[in-house]
C-alpha cells in the first residue's frame, strides 16, 4: 500500500465525518429566530467539532507525509485513529443536546483525548521507522510533546466537567486556538 | 500540502454536501401525486441548492487552479468556505419546510451571503499571492467584483424577505442564472 | 477542468448515492424473520437501484472516457445527470414503502427515464464534439439508440403502472438485464 | 477502466460504509453513564463492524493490486462484493438493537458470509486471469483457502446463533483476530 492510498482513504473518511455532523442540525419546527436560538448549542458544538476535525485533517496530512513504509502497524495505527475520529459526530450531537450536563461534556473530552492518544501512537510508529534514518527527530519530538500536552488537557477536561463545565469548555476552545496558530507556520513550511 | 490534495478533500466534502441534501426528501406516507405535491417546496429548495452548490464547485475548482502556494492562510480560508457550505443542507431543509416564512428565507440568504464572503476572502488570499507575480490580476478583480455583487444581493435578500419573500426568491433564482451564463465561457477557456 | 477531475467528482457523488440508499433500510423493531420479510420490498427496491446505479456508473465511466474537451455544456450536462441520479435514493425509498401503489411505481420509472434522458443529452454533447473529428461515430449512434430505447421503455412504465404494476416491474428488471449483458463486451474491450 | 479507478470508487463506497454506521449511534435522551451503557451493544457492534470493514478494505486493496485486466466479470464481481458490504451498516444496526436475539445474530453472520463468498468469487476471477501467466498461484490458493475457511465459520455462526448466541459472537471476534495477525505480514511485504 502506498501512502497516497492511505491518505486518500483517510481523507474520504474524514471528509464524511466532517460533513455528516451537519445532519444532526435538524430544522426547528418553527421558523423563528427564537427557535433557531434554541439549537444554538447544537450549532456551536458542530462548529467546534468542524474546527477540531479540520485541525486533525491538517495534522494527519503532515504526519502521513513523513511516512516511509506503510507497515501493518502503521496501517492499523491509522485505522485506530479513524475509529476514534468517527465517534466525533456522536459525541458532538450528545454535547449539543446536553451541553449543560457534566457527563456529555466529559464524554466529548474523553473522545478527543482518545483521538489525541491515537495520534500519539501513530507518531510513535513513525518515529520507530525513522530510528534508522535519524532525520527530523527534533520535529517529531516537538510534535509528540505538543500532542501529549493536548491529550493531558483533554483528559483533564473529563473530571473537570464535574467541577464546572466552563473549565472544560475553556479547554475545548483553547486547544484548537493553540493548534491553529502553530499550524500556520507548519503549512507555510510544507508548501 | 499540494493543491491537488486540497482540491480532492474539498471535492469530497462538496460531493457529500450536494448528495446528503437528498436525505431531507422524505417519502410521503401516501403514494399520491397530491402528497408528492405537498413536498414540492422541499424538492424545489433541494433543486435550487443543488444548482448553487454545483456552481460553487465549478468556481471553487477554477479558483484553486490559480493557487500557487498552499499557505496556512489559504488552507483556513478554504476550510472557512467549506464550513459555510456545509450549512447549505441545513438551511435548505429549513427553507423547504418553512418556505412561506420570512425568517427561513432570510436564513437561506444569510448562509449563501456567508459562502460568498468566504469565496471573497479566499480570492483575496489568492490576489495577495499574485501581488509579486502580476499575472491575471484583471481576471481576479473582475471575479472579485462579481463575487462582491453576489454577496451584496444575498445580503439584500435577508431584510427583503420581511418585506416580501418573493423578492428574495427572485434573487435566489437570478444569481445562479447570472453565474451560469458566464461560466460557459470560463469552462470553455479552462479546457 | 480535466476529465479526471470531472470523473472524480462524479464518482464521489455516485458512490454516495449508491451507499446512502442503505440508510433507508431501517432495522425492524422485532428480530424475527417475519419482521424482516415485511421490509423485503424495501430491500428488493434497494437491490434493484444498487444495480441500476452501478450500471449507470459503468456507462458514465465509458462515456466520460470519450470526452475530448470539458466544455461548460458538457459540465452542466453531467451535473444535470447527477441531479436526476441523486433522486434515485428518494424514489427507491418511496417505491420500497409503496411498492403496490401505481403512483410510486410510476415515479420510479419517471426518474429513471429522466436519468436516461440526461445520459442522452450528455452523449449528444459528446457527438457534437466529435463532429469535427469523425471517429467512433458508429459506437456513439449505437449507444444513443440503445439509450433512447431505454428511455422509451422507462417512460412506458409510467402509464403502464396504472394498468398493472407488474408490467412496470418487468421493465425495471429487463433493462438492467439488457445493459448488463452488452456491458460485458464493453468492459472487456475497454480493458 | 483502470484498476486505479476501480479502486478509487470502491474506496469511496467503503469509506462511506464505514462512516455512516456511526449515524446509528443515536445520542441517548439522558446524559448519564447509565443511559450510555444501554447503547453499549450498539457501540460494540459498531466497533466490531468498523474492524471487519477495515480488514475487508485492506484485503480488497491487496486483491485489486493483483488485477491485470479490469474485465466485465471482474467489475461485476467487485460490485457484487460492494453490495453485500453495503448491507453491513444495516445488519450492524439490527445486531446492536437486538443483540440478545438469535435471529439478529444469525443475520449478521449471514451477511458477513455473503461478503466472504463475494471475496471468493472475486479471487476466483483473479486466478482465472492468472492462469496464463502462472505467477503468484501459491499466494492465491493460500488466500482462497483462508477465505473459504472464513466463509465456512460465518455460515456456521448462522445456525449456531439458535443454539447459543455466544458461540456466534466468539466466531465474530475470532475471525478479525485471525485476519488481523497475518495481515501484519501481508502489509509489510506489500510496502
Amino acid at each position: 500500500m502506498t501512502t497516497s492510498r492511505l491518505e486518500a482513504f483517510s481523507d474520504g473518511v474524514i471528509a464524511i465525518i466532517v460533513t455528516i455532523m451537519v445532519l444532526e442540525l435538524r430544522a426547528p419546527s418553527q421558523a423563528t429566530w427564537g427557535a433557531l436560538l434554541k439549537i444554538a448549542p447544537i450549532f456551536l458544538s458542530y462548529g467546534l467539532s468542524f474546527l477540531v476535525v479540520a485541525i486533525m485533517w491538517v495534522n494527519h496530512h503532515h504526519l502521513i507525509h513523513a511516512v516511509r513504509d506503510v507497515t501493518a502497524r502503521l496501517l492499523w495505527s491509522n485505522l485506530n485513529l479513524l475509529f476514534w475520529m468517527s465517534l466525533v459526530p456522536f459525541v458532538t450531537d450528545f454535547l449539543g443536546k446536553h451541553y449543560h450536563e457534566p457527563m456529555a461534556v466529559a464524554l466529548y473530552g474523553l473522545d478527543l483525548a482518545l483521538c489525541g492518544t491515537a495520534f500519539t501512537l501513530l507518531r510513535t510508529e513513525l518515529i520507530r521507522q525513522d530510528r534508522n534514518h535519524d532525520t527530523l527527530p527534533e520535529h517529531h519530538s516537538t510534535m509528540r510533546r505538543k500532542n501529549a500536552f493536548t491529550v493531558a488537557l483533554y483528559l483533564l477536561s473529563v473530571p473537570l466537567a464535574y467541577v464546572t463545565i466552563y473549565a472544560s469548555f475553556l479547554i475545548f476552545v483553547l486547544i484548537p486556538a493553540m493548534y491553529f496558530l502553530p499550524d500556520k507556520k507548519d503549512a507555510t513550511s510544507a508548501r
